[in-house]
């Protein structure tokens, strides 16, 4: 596969939908959230959070917090895909950066950073709340971490919203 | 209606669908950005930017940037809706809040910062280019600019995203 980071994981394939296309004839702004949503399932499946996994520990990961910026227009019909790299971790929250892509593409369409919060599932009577990462989904963190930690920062992570003349923005840091 | 700041605009309303819930039994993270969306285009036709002034001007707005922070749990059949708060702008660029809603609740379930951009997409076939909006667009942005400003500044706006004791996050800025 045609890619410059060849140890970025592909956490999700596909084609953009009908469904998922504006009046503006493309992708819908929170449709590439959804892709991402999916790329975020696709990337749990490869730490042990798969469906299997969350049934045994009784864990699942919640987004607290997502940043995207929106680069090029996606048209119904494009394949795409989502590769993702992690950029930081503590006990129980993981930090991670999607992009989109076309199928084996070099051009970013989209990128989506999120901070995720591992949470015991199983009180749902008294509601989920945080706790530290399994063992044995720790271990897959850290590998990833390991693999990634090497890689620059991804163009689009960190970023605050401003306009570009804006004293209060992230455009003077 | 019982809000607090009576001058925000309530951009959109409506229930929690069975199709955005996850495997969690909750509002898909991707979904609350398609309340978010949705609340912009209620947005739009505020501001002489509904379907009738699109085509008028070949005038829209594309989603440069967006952050959104997740809050509190929403499950299926809750009655919700939007309200949305203008931040700031420039010719062309119109930055906003929307934050999510019990109907008539005070307490936010969720909140989503955007950058939007005009763009002039009558040019179908060499694609969109940004340009200034149109002047009754620009009255319209600037009379919500004059009743929001007052407003105090969101509690989620302006955020990047890190770990609570990174050194490289909006923690100790």
């Amino acid at each position: 596969m045609s890619d410059e980071l060849p140890s970025l994981l592909t956490t999700w394939r596909g084609t953009v939908l009908s469904e998922w296309v504006d009046y503006n004839g493309h992708l819908r702004d929170a449709f590439y959230m959804l892709l991402f949503s999916y790329a975020t399932d696709g990337f749990m499946d490869q730490i042990g959070l798969d469906v299997a996994g969350r049934a045994a520990s009784g864990h699942s990961l919640f987004t607290m917090e997502a940043h995207i910026n929106y680069v090029k227009e996606v048209k119904e019909g494009v394949a795409v895909e989502v590769r993702t790299q992690v950029l930081a971790h503590d006990a129980k929250r993981l930090q991670i950066y999607h992009a989109l892509y076309r199928s084996e593409g070099l051009s970013v369409l989209a990128a989506n950073e999120q901070m995720l919060i591992n949470v015991d599932v199983t009180g749902s009577d008294t509601g989920a709340f945080s706790t530290a990462f399994a063992p044995r989904v720790m271990e897959e963190i850290q590998r990833y971490m390991m693999l990634h930690g090497t890689l620059p920062c991804p163009k689009y992570a960190g970023r605050r919203i401003a306009l570009p003349n804006s004293l209060s923005g992230w455009a003077q840091l």
